[in-house]
């Protein structure tokens, strides 16, 4: 890029100070680990709650990478201005094309163009609901770059441009995508090889199959009067798997009939 | 409580050492402010994200209030163990009912026993979707106590006793329910009164009309060959609001036909 800089840009200085940061102190990557690369107003973010548990020690052991790239020093002017008042009028302001133009050329060197082998997400309540296939195909790719938004939105036109993907963590709205980001990351993170131990391995399932999960229970057999369900204890393996399925049955039809008719329909 | 300890239980000590502890430095709690109560084995996961921008001014404003409650002095013996292996077997830990009863009173004390004032939610996929409403409805209460589970699940009494709503993210998996919370409290935080300015106030609009958002433009007005769409440019509101509605609809159709279908039920 250096010997041929587009002539609208010109920050090549500051791309070049903002080499994506690597969180871990002392880098181990595991070769073709999976990489999380972040743009952001808010590194300090990162890794958040991504640091701990699982997915923190994940990090430590290098079978992922995650890597922030602020925002800020690609905005205009003194003030790194990175928005600006929406074309038409409205509340809230949208970040710019050309801003977030130069950050996804900073965050996509190295990576390949192929998108569905490095996916390029932005982060919107626009977007297509998040769930456990999007995590298991975001797994199977070599990485993925994350838009994290702010304000009102993002110039449409860099989004067309970048071919990029909006995902929706769900119907709500966020003051910004850093804590959708770091959703994603961990429904994904814990799906890669050697990150979960045996512990969770059965979790996705429920989801799997289209079904909540049953009820669980643990010792103390008997708590302030109320005993675990005696077939949980009679060591009949085909009648207990009778009734968690049943449980787990009469739960999805209770809490989520539009999963439970999605499953009639299969 | 300290006057007639249940027998079973006798960790009042450990109890009071437990008070909530103030994540502000300088507590400035304005009168009536809204208050969430996290129980998490991470308490060092919170306030993360939540700490910075509008979220972040407003704890620092006392406009709310953040309390975690480390579950892990609340264990069993040396270790503090929190969790069993499932009755009926299976794999995953299971947190016990006893352990968590310990974190669900402490976090009780001096909060109403009204649900319909101050919730108390666990974070699990088995619970119902969160969404825009529930946001609303949480900011109407007085606070909420958010028990962020890990493993396998809790075991079913301790839900059952405490009257536990169970809320879920989404239909995906996370490591630990941490990031759910702080993604629950986002969305809830922002709806208080005087945490947003205008900035982003009409933001949840789009889902209160069941569609999603127009696309977005801003300067400048050319970007790499690309206009913005004439009609934003041309100082007819009536036009852009017409052409806004459309590409909300069609948006809305192509991504998102399940919330498509529900608006068109009403």
């Amino acid at each position: 890029m250096s010997d041929d800089p587009p002539k609208s840009h010109g920050r090549l200085s500051i791309r070049a100070s903002l080499q994506p940061r690597d969180l871990m102190e002392e880098p181990r990557l595991v070769k073709g680990a999976w990489i999380a690369r972040v743009i952001t107003l808010f590194p300090e973010a990162f890794p958040g709650t991504l640091g701990l548990s699982l997915t923190g020690k994940a990090l430590d052991m290098g079978r992922w990478r995650l890597e922030t790239i602020d925002l800020r020093p690609f905005g205009e002017g003194r003030h790194r201005n990175v928005d600006d008042t929406p074309a038409g009028g409205g509340a809230g302001m949208v970040l710019r094309a050309d801003v977030v133009d130069a950050a996804f050329r900073a965050a996509g060197e190295g990576t390949p163009a192929d998108r569905a082998r490095w996916p390029v997400v932005y982060l919107s309540p626009r977007g297509r609901p998040f769930d456990q296939a999007t995590a298991r195909r975001l797994a199977a790719c070599d990485g993925v770059t994350l838009l994290c938004g702010r304000f009102e939105g993002v110039d449409q036109r860099v989004l067309d441009r970048h071919r990029v993907e909006e995902i929706s963590l769900g119907d709500f709205v966020l003051t910004g995508g850093e804590i959708a980001a770091q959703a994603l990351l961990d429904a994904t993170v814990r799906l890669l090889p050697g990150v979960l131990g045996n512990a969770a391995s059965t979790e996705e399932e429920s989801f799997s199959d289209g079904l909540l999960e049953h009820p669980q229970y643990t010792r103390p057999a008997v708590w302030e009067g109320q005993e675990i369900p005696a077939v949980l204890q009679s060591g009949n393996h085909a009648e207990i798997a009778k009734w968690r399925r049943a449980q787990a049955e009469e739960l999805t039809r209770a809490r989520r009939p539009d999963l439970w008719n999605k499953r009639r329909v299969r």
